[in-house]
């Protein structure tokens, strides 16, 4: 096993056409070369977003659009929702609360989703909540939330729906104007499959109208100055050139089969993988799991990180940890963006072989094999 | 003249092996092999700063960084001097009124630089001054200011010292611990020679203080979630894997032959394209000329736009164009970066032939020699 095989949940492996297209000579930005391809990145993007909204592209990693959708629709004072049910939840938060907003948290159990009902009564009991914050997957607990749902409660309130996408995108469903989202936040290095560096907004007329009314100082990742540039297939900063170059090459492969098919086929390697997990006697942390990304309780008496360790120092196979409290506790393992079958079955070759070396009893193979049977 | 040249400042040409090294299989960022990568950036960027100072690294433009040097050190309605003789110091200006701070411009005409004292009189007549913020080279037109002079005077009082070194750094002389900087702001596709995506604050002592008073609300840029990942070489959000990746190869480039001799070739260069300019009877704009990059007045009757558009389209040659009044006026050659002494001559020589083209009189050659006398 001499290929090594990045399974984390970001950054995902970037496929080699992709790199070289970026490895290319530098070129200038400002220039009708360089605006085509910004145009059909952005094209590209809004297919696989599902939305006929404006998606704005700002150089920064995808916290840094989860700051864009505060702080260009709310004013200080302003009172949102956040759901927190993993780490990435609570970032929304501390970012609203660093910049004077009030938070009324839904505080979910890591590894359960929301239950809209919660937040229907939650904008009802508070009608002036101005927004939902809320992600897709949560890619601490590898949990997927009823985004549809959640959307249906919020459709009928004057309130913004927020989702942060960045991990479940291109893996899970995902649907911007059907079920109603407004802002859709989304990062470059997961079902995107380009390296880290490149985030995301899509902006619904509903959010525009928010923008007009907030007060919240802003300039970096103003949405207005983006949507001006972007009215000239331009950004209002100088674009990570080669980024959007590899985005461009990223957004064509997927929408060539189309991304329902994406989404299926990576639907598929979870299904693969979870059912490999389920044949070594190991259970899944989640009880809504995504598609992403799936978590792994560690066997009893084993330690997750030892076993993460083994695997990328002996195996070349990269499996992202626990965070916070469910450090050592799980490991988790990625299904999205340029993660195909090859890197899901050798996965868990390796995976049989860790848990071996570190003394867990299982029939060697039957996780390949229940593996193979779905993706066969 | 089949080979392409990129002359415009920023974008820079990045070299073949940097693109080679970013365009490597995709590795995880919280990794030691990582982790190695950044420490080694972020100590070969120090070099290159001439500081002992933290220099965090964001991903973003150089816009990011210049908002992290405003939103880190000021509270609402402080009182702050801005040099504005360009496009950039007015963008700091336009950063500070976003957030509320009151701004004192020092008005200097296009093309000149500010003189120390005018702002050491501002700064007495105005002692609750926080900061003073000015550009090293300020791009738009070519312009290099006394930052050390300038240092000398702030350096008596309470103000923190704030330069954009976003394209001089690596070409015009800096130093940022002797001439008494307390945040030098930078980007990396410039002098750097990687492409566009990061930003990077150096952080003094005295900025430090400020950074404990300064109440404007932060998250994706604030100093302190750098420092504490710093400090465990991490930074807080997903860093832009490739892009450090290639800025640890770029400085190791720069530092092999030291930055002193790094800036004495670009200044080289630099009189070697103004040399040329002269020969060919051409006018240089700036009063204080750059080393990182020259703005050459266009001859009378020529439009600078159709030349840029000339030398692009048929000689394979980008130069940039002015920026607001400047446009149609002046072009811009950038001597920074991984542009070197074959990438001067080149441009040389396809600017003779555009001009010749456009019905400019010269003696043909003549620009190619004087610059080459100055090369040999």
């Amino acid at each position: 096993m001499n290929k090594k095989y990045l399974m984390t949940p970001g950054p995902t492996p970037v496929p080699e056409d992709i790199r070289n297209e970026m490895a290319k000579p530098m070129i200038h930005h400002r220039t009708k070369e360089y605006q085509a391809i910004f145009k059909d990145a952005t094209e590209g993007l809004k297919k696989i977003f599902k939305t006929s909204n404006d998606v704005f592209t700002f150089t920064s990693s995808g916290t840094g659009a989860m700051e864009a959708s505060i702080v260009n629709v709310l004013s200080h004072g302003d009172k949102v929702i956040v759901v927190r049910g993993g780490k990435f939840g609570e970032r929304f938060g501390e970012i609203a609360k660093a910049y004077g907003v009030e938070v009324i948290n839904v505080d979910v159990e890591w590894g359960s989703a929301p239950k809209p009902e919660i937040i229907a009564e939650l904008l009802k009991k508070n009608p002036d909540v101005k927004a939902v914050y809320t992600t897709l997957c949560e890619t601490s607990t590898a949990t997927v939330y009823d985004i549809k749902a959640i959307g249906e409660v919020i459709k009928k309130t004057d309130a913004l729906y927020v989702v942060d996408v960045i991990s479940g995108l291109g893996a899970d469903d995902f649907e911007n104007d059907k079920w109603g989202v407004d802002i859709a936040v989304c990062g470059s290095q997961k079902g995107l499959m380009i390296p880290p560096g490149l985030a995301f907004c899509s902006v619904s007329p509903k959010a525009w109208k928010a923008v007009e009314a907030s007060k919240l100082p802003k300039f970096y990742f103003n949405f207005k100055k983006y949507k001006k540039a972007y009215d000239d297939t331009d950004t209002p900063f100088t674009s990570a050139i080669t980024l959007v170059i590899g985005l461009k090459k990223a957004v064509e492969r997927v929408n060539a089969q189309g991304i329902d098919k994406t989404i299926a086929e990576h639907q598929n390697q979870a299904k693969a993988f979870r059912a490999a997990c389920k044949a070594l006697g190991l259970t899944i942390f989640s009880k809504s799991p995504s598609s992403a990304v799936t978590g792994v309780n560690a066997p009893a008496g084993i330690n997750a990180d030892d076993l993460i360790k083994l695997l990328k120092t002996e195996l070349g196979v990269t499996f992202a940890g626990g965070q916070g409290d469910l450090k050592g506790k799980i490991f988790r393992v990625a299904h999205m963006g340029g993660i195909d079958r090859e890197h899901t079955i050798e996965a868990i070759k390796a995976l049989e072989l860790a848990l071996a070396k570190l003394g867990y009893k299982f029939k060697a193979g039957t996780g390949v094999e229940a593996a193979q049977k779905i993706l066969k």
